[in-house]
């Protein structure tokens, strides 16, 4: 774990506020808080982007909740790993509310390496993984997966990777951009390298409930107590609360304790509004068809454009269609071709062909040399877009392809 | 500035996105973004923390926002300095909204320095500057303040200590935990050592709106356009909202654009949801004597409690009243003794003091050491309290001297 962050030792007033939790006759001088809450014009601008009435704001009076996050938040991420898996998790030492999927990837490198420590990553794979590795002076190893493989990273490759720096192993399933699952072979034999050399595999597991086929098999299910996994999950996806950033990290006590360190340095705590939220949906077991019925709409609307976008000449799904999440990972490499034989100046193949796009087709997608060298190739387009939207970008890709000719 | 930061290159989907942003023709097929809200079942939790109805809860669809903030906020943010002060600030090149002021304090850190690199803290002070400069492997350096100087930063002192290696200073004024406030001659000095060396002052100024005397002095207003200052500040005491964890940052156009980078690793960007309310309070006027109210009513408390505080034998305030914010931090060191002769084990005094004051007093207040070891024979005392609190704590403390005798 991270030394500078181990050796900042607790305030000397923890004992003080350990105490005074334990007995309520004390009179409590040690926190300054306004006797205040916000005007009423402030409650009025957060209703209004909330979509409620605002005929009686009553005075709120929020106030720093625990760095873990809310204890009824933290049960109900407890009560979901329960209801879903039969796991039994510890909400209080086990669980640490982040400020969205983000703020727990980069909680787990900063607690889980020091500076100069390797960071497996499968490339390609969630573009924020290898920024925050090395923004913090940890070195990213980035392992070229195949279409071929479906983009799961091989176990073989990892094992011949690791090093005596080498200290955790992020993956992100269903991926984005590839749209690919880890199946449970490949997620056991990553699981036992990592097991047997004492290092930890973080799951970002953010799109668990936009799986499209089986069931969402999450790290943590492979050992029978926290110790190498860290999961992490968010908000954004299952309740549709992107703005939001909300989100949470799973993992062992001593992890949690220290990141929660770290978190407390960064923001002391995570807003208290959406976590209020956040809990009562969670909490709710009937949002739970309601999140099946997103996912259900979501597979649908990525079967029909799927089926379209590879009717184009030019646009590939070498593994396959997507698993789950949002986005389609596209070979482009032969329109690539067929550009360049039509004049297009050669460059990076991704680049070229999504700039070609943006221009000539006018239909926005993200280059996927972006998500690791081994996405050089490909593009990621998202299906999350409104139906026409859809059909509007396949018209136009279609046209655009037949300019080119045949 | 942070070299790892400022190594990690643009993502090659930037390009994409600027040409996005200008030609709405484009159908926009990169970002993936659920295609619906938060179930009622959220919107409910999160009206009813807020204290508003919810009979007609509309569905919501906050989306990431900007990751330097909501332009409207960030325009509020300059129209505060520009309304206050005079001063022309650049909303989308100098503003960088942040998870609360604590959030801002950990971005300018982590931007402006590079490990092993030294951090100038006068001592005592806020406690959160050192572990945030140590945790990321920064290396704090300390300089004692006297109470004969109201604890303000000796600028001779802090000459003395500039190295090869110092990047930055960071102060808090009006502060937490001494309630002392930078005159301007001081600032000037700081400023001219700071500016000459090409460092940064980091100013925390999320006191600014609870300063009990005369006008208050952002570092900012000591240059004419920004370069050589950080400011700081948070909408936590200005509007009651320290739960909801919004502040912001007011600093160079090329630090922002870099911890603009850092914010975005580390969650992307702030929630919209409280950044909205926020706008909405700060950018209407008829909040500015609401907040000045509020100050007026903690300074009587201010007065009344230090009045009764300093009346018990062994409070003593050597730097005087605080100027501002919610502490008093009182020098103990007499009461030390005088536990110590009546037979209470010898330790650190501010410990000791504050034990004994929760033990046999039931009054909690912070030890003065956790500001720094020059905060030793301190403790810090919060007014922001009930005023029925503050007299039931006097009460208890003037009962608990009278047992120790004359």
């Amino acid at each position: 774990m991270n030394r500078d962050l181990l050796a900042c030792r607790p305030h000397p007033s923890k004992k003080i506020s350990d105490a005074i939790a334990g007995d309520p006759t004390i009179v409590n001088l040690t926190v300054g808080e306004p006797g205040y809450g916000p005007p009423a014009v402030v409650l009025d601008g957060v209703a209004r982007r909330l979509g409620v009435r605002t005929e009686d704001p009553a005075p709120s009076y929020d106030r720093y909740t625990h760095s873990r996050g809310l204890p009824a938040l933290r049960q109900a991420i407890a009560g979901y790993y329960h209801r879903r898996y039969g796991l039994e998790v510890d909400p209080d030492a086990e669980v640490l509310v982040t400020n969205g999927g983000a703020g727990a990837l980069w909680l787990t490198v900063f607690t889980l390496t020091n500076p100069g420590d390797e960071v497996v990553i499968p490339d390609p794979c969630y573009m924020l993984f290898e920024p925050i590795v090395r923004s913090l002076g940890r070195r990213p190893v980035r392992i070229a997966t195949r279409a071929e493989r479906r983009f799961r990273l091989d176990p073989d490759d990892f094992a011949a990777q690791l090093t005596d720096r080498t200290r955790l192993l992020m993956i992100n399933s269903p991926e984005n951009p590839t749209g690919t699952v880890y199946d449970r072979e490949t997620l056991e034999a990553l699981y036992g390298l990592v097991a047997e050399r004492g290092i930890h595999l973080m799951h970002d597991e953010v799109f668990d409930s936009l799986l499209f086929e089986g069931q969402h098999l999450p790290a943590r299910l492979l050992e029978p107590e926290t110790r190498h996994t860290v999961m992490v999950n968010s908000f954004s996806k299952r309740f549709g609360m992107t703005g939001w950033r909300l989100g949470w990290m799973l993992a062992a006590p001593d992890v949690v304790e220290a990141a929660t360190k770290a978190l407390t340095f960064q923001c002391l705590a995570c807003g208290t509004l959406v976590q209020e939220g956040a809990a009562a949906g969670l909490a709710d077991t009937s949002t739970d068809p309601l999140v099946a019925r997103h996912c259900e709409e979501l597979q649908a609307k990525s079967l029909r454009f799927v089926e379209k976008l590879t009717a184009i000449d030019g646009f590939d799904l070498p593994a396959g269609p997507p698993r789950g999440g949002f986005y389609a990972f596209a070979d482009v490499r032969r329109l690539y071709r067929r550009l360049v034989d039509r004049g297009e100046a050669p460059g990076p193949e991704s680049e070229v062909v999504a700039r070609y796009l943006l221009q000539h087709a006018k239909v926005g997608v993200v280059p996927g040399n972006g998500f690791g060298d081994a996405g050089e190739g490909f593009v990621r387009i998202s299906y999350a877009a409104p139906e026409a939207h859809l059909d509007e970008a396949v018209t136009r890709l279609r046209a655009m392809r037949e300019t080119l000719g045949a």
